[in-house]
């Protein structure tokens, strides 16, 4: 048995360990993302196990993440993504964002499909951006969507 | 029982008359945004019963909708918010703003909460845009969201 | 009131009058299909409302299936997606799709993405053919799916 | 209590080994398939517990993924098969198909039926490929399925 | 609009048709099996809309049920099967069967595939017997359900 | 703390052991239910944690399951019965029960209580066959369900 | 179409005429329970259609409901029974049973089985009285199930 | 770390120890039930983690149930209700509960408000008794649940 | 048929009405209650089919919502209450009852004990009132719950 | 390995070590919301998890809860609010909530918007008091909201 290959850590216990390691240095998304060259959502999605990394990607912070070989392996993989354990989620931050898809989806659709024709806005081919919009009554979240338009194709 | 009030058309009802009445006449949500002064996005949800329009607003489209005065006074009251019967929608265009707050959703709370400190983007504050983003590659819907930040109170 | 433009019919009710038209006169979707020229499985799902037609799609079948120039209007709409009031289908027919995703879908994302990379076969830019495999113990349904790999886009 | 039966590896924790062996060593599906003979979806399936193995399947990987004799027994087990934790699945590539059984559920019922009759495609007599469908504006994924056809009997 | 082709009547309205004049004239599912020449539970299903029926199984009882040709026609198509609104049946006749399932299920599973290897009782050529079993303590309703056993391909 | 009465196994641990000592032995419920002397699926039931053991049952496969004089009396509480964490079974051979309660649920209803009156077939005072039926075209599976007519009583 | 049977009305249509009935005249389920001789709520069950009624039951009140021949005969069915269109329903009153079963339905079961051995309380072999129970602190509403014990059958 | 409190056992744990301790030494929940001077329904829900015990029920216990202090301290904690992981049970015994729920749950609340007027029985003001009714034609469980009438109150 | 009783309303038409007549005559819940003397939270859970009224509450507002003795007759019954159709409401103003619910309701059963004991704040003996709390930064909504304690009973 | 940071508790292992102690020393949310300077039920939700608390509330409570350094910073992140593990929760005391939003949720809604216009109550900009009202008839537990009151914006 002493041959045995040593197992593989589960994405999970590297995610763990990232989120740790993360606290115990007050590590912030904006930091690791100037790191990988990558924008802090993206980042942020990616070290807590919801996109696939390069080698690059990883090795920009392996050391001060303290990540092994193994645990960048396995950041490499193709996760099975979605990374909420409930249908409606509870925390008020995320719930927002079912909100707004219950409230103004259907708005959203008809106004898109009518400059846009038939179609839908990719998710996979897609970024986002969060930003800080000063304003004087109270300073506002800006997050932008970008999504390549997929058109229906007739077959 | 001659001297009874008329009844009221319901929401529901006035909602399929705009839907009918736009069909049937090639109106766009561009154009009944432009007469009423407010975006797309917003017109949209309002006509379809998301939304409570003001006097003026009844009154830009009253006309070319084919509004009676009791659809006006229906269209003001105070809706029961929520486009979808399905608790995940099984459209596409609608579902995949429910695959990004599934997939993105964490990503964009460890974000902004990084930048904002605890709390959320109001819902309620808030505005959407949808646009074109002209692109080589195949045209880019862009959507932005801005919502006012609101820090969580301690109490 | 006798200037009011004319209720449309729901997507519903033209629906209803096609498939009673279809089984009146015996009409196949392959006749239909041949008439419009697009596959019979695309037809099928546009004239039950789950596709976009043109105005040549419509003029295509216009007669044979008595409709009317407001129903081709309807259809020519962008329509609210998904055919089952059911969130697992009971029917034993479209179950086995539900069946197959439970017991391949991870099989086939495992070794799509191994020749592909990360990404995912699009359920936009796609097509279906429903094919007899003749075969002496037994005829086979043979159905394709053909979608354009989408690779996820960093940011 | 010397001579208690050493307990058997759960099919959970034999799968995990699996998948560890296959990382570490980045082995891939199709080198898998090539040595047990069989399709890499149905090996994939079969080495993340949703197919029975037979004792030559087992044996042509024991080596390579460090199997002992107890693995494979339990790899030969008729597993309660379904690979999902959720009722609709929120990764993004596997979701496709539930979309796909949304919108084009019925009409390929509708065809398939049209064709051959009242009854299923079996997904118990079936088979899967996934391939590469190259195209100048994007390869293609090219997913067929073959099941037999099962006309419902009378009794 | 005098040439347009008469509405065929909806499968849930022949089915209503059936359980009324069933109900007024006293009919048993006995009787209008030994009519039609197939099992009680077949009728009984085929009749409330689960089945599809032939030509001569209409013509069989189309005078005592007063069906005209378009509800024969009805009764030809291929119902979307799944007679219960319910995911778990409120009935306790009916959900006694999803308490067997429950409570035994695996232990069928278990004993049928020791006995035939991996696969299942399949529920398309398949039949169901309900007999009166008499008992001293009390008669048994005795069901028997028939499927042909289909074994898992290998791909 | 050294007279504290030893821990019992859970359900659970015991069940886990049978299943493991079964695999690594080469056992099938056909043995073990002729050494207890009631049927297959009794037998798998109990031994899976869904029925209740007397001591001579425990006492007929102590030695050969390696059962401790704990582990029997485990098996001899009386269960939370339900194998199943899924309301609707995702593996086919148990779905296909499911199946057959949405598809002739409500004919075995019709057929049975036309028989027998307003009732149930109970599920308690209960059993289960499963045979082997030989048939030239493919042998089929047959389970045979027997459980005591229990009339409604008025009160 | 002349010679065509009359439809029955729906058990729905008669049981919404019944109680339309009861509030006009201002019956009580008391008074109809002591006509038809059974207990009120067998009666308030069997007059919201969820039991099945004789022929004497249907007399005795046919009168004072109003009752056309054909509704007795439709109060004689079996019908499907569940009275609630909610998993957990909302009404307060209906809901602590709810509540009941969560919080005390095992240790019933614990109390129960101690008592009589594996097997269940009847719910179709069984009674319920509702009565007042006089307290100076307050009246008590005491509900009394009976049911018959149907031990677990070993086969 | 030497000064630390030790930690609290959780709940369940203390809930597992007392029903491995229970088993081991054959102890019933009435022998338990006479210690402690309630009701053995009431003690079978407070064991198991239902209710919240006083000191002197603890005590009464302790010795025979082999309880801490620690143990005691937590079982007199004010516990999260609700003893059953899923929404509708499996398990038959406490599924009858849920079945009479649904079909006579309607029926109740008529005649106990017809009684009482607009109001509910009490969960917490509340107590069950579970009793032996013999009968010749087979012995009876008599649950009788007796809870305060609570009135609505006008605001 | 000349002599049978004139239908009743159901409770759905008669809030309907009162609906229609209070928009088409601006008529307020403030308004409505004054006449009554109850709180406006009451009279419009009232108003809208979720309590009992009392002759005399339906006799203050017969004339101005135009209310005929059968519409009062109804409103007097016992309604099955729970206004929402959704188990999660989408609606954003009764939603964060949810949220507040999920966030604090296991503080405020903490909170509520220590100072209570075991047990609940009844919500039958229970008043809510809505008030405007005025504050320079904006105006706040102050809804007061005051329910009677009600400590469990052991028994 | 000896230089990597050392893991951090989850905040879920550092919520169970402050109910330990918080049961082993019978402190009181009473005592510990004195030495934060907070309102109890905030000071409840925050050791539970459910805000964040700053520097100096962790300070306060540092040494009777014998935290660590660690422990405190975990207290200080943003945490996934949401105390309910299931979506309609089976606690009497925290179901109650649910009820009061199913009876009262739109009757809160109508006085709250006829007062305030279109818009909600802040769940965020928001606070709750649990306090004792004493009553002849028995104590009531008054429970306050009070949130910001945030107009709809129209955009």
């Amino acid at each position: 048995m002493t041959t045995m290959t040593e197992p593989m850590p589960s994405l999970e216990q590297v995610v763990t360990k990232i989120e740790s390691v993360k606290v115990a240095k007050s590590l912030t998304w904006a930091e690791l993302a100037e790191k990988i060259g990558q924008s802090p959502v993206w980042v942020a999605a990616a070290l807590t196990g919801q996109c696939s990394m390069s080698d690059d990607d990883c090795a920009a912070v392996k050391e001060v993440l303290e990540l092994t070989d193994a645990d960048c392996k396995v950041l490499q993989g193709y996760p099975y993504r979605g990374s909420l354990t409930q249908t409606i989620p509870s925390d008020p931050f995320v719930y927002r964002f079912y909100e707004i898809m219950q409230v103004y989806g259907m708005a959203m659709k008809e106004v898109a499909q009518e400059e846009f024709g038939d179609g839908i806005m990719s998710a996979i081919d897609f970024s986002i951006d969060v930003d800080r919009e000063p304003d004087p009554k109270g300073d506002r979240v800006k997050i932008t969507f970008s999504g390549k338009f997929l058109p229906y194709k007739k077959f």
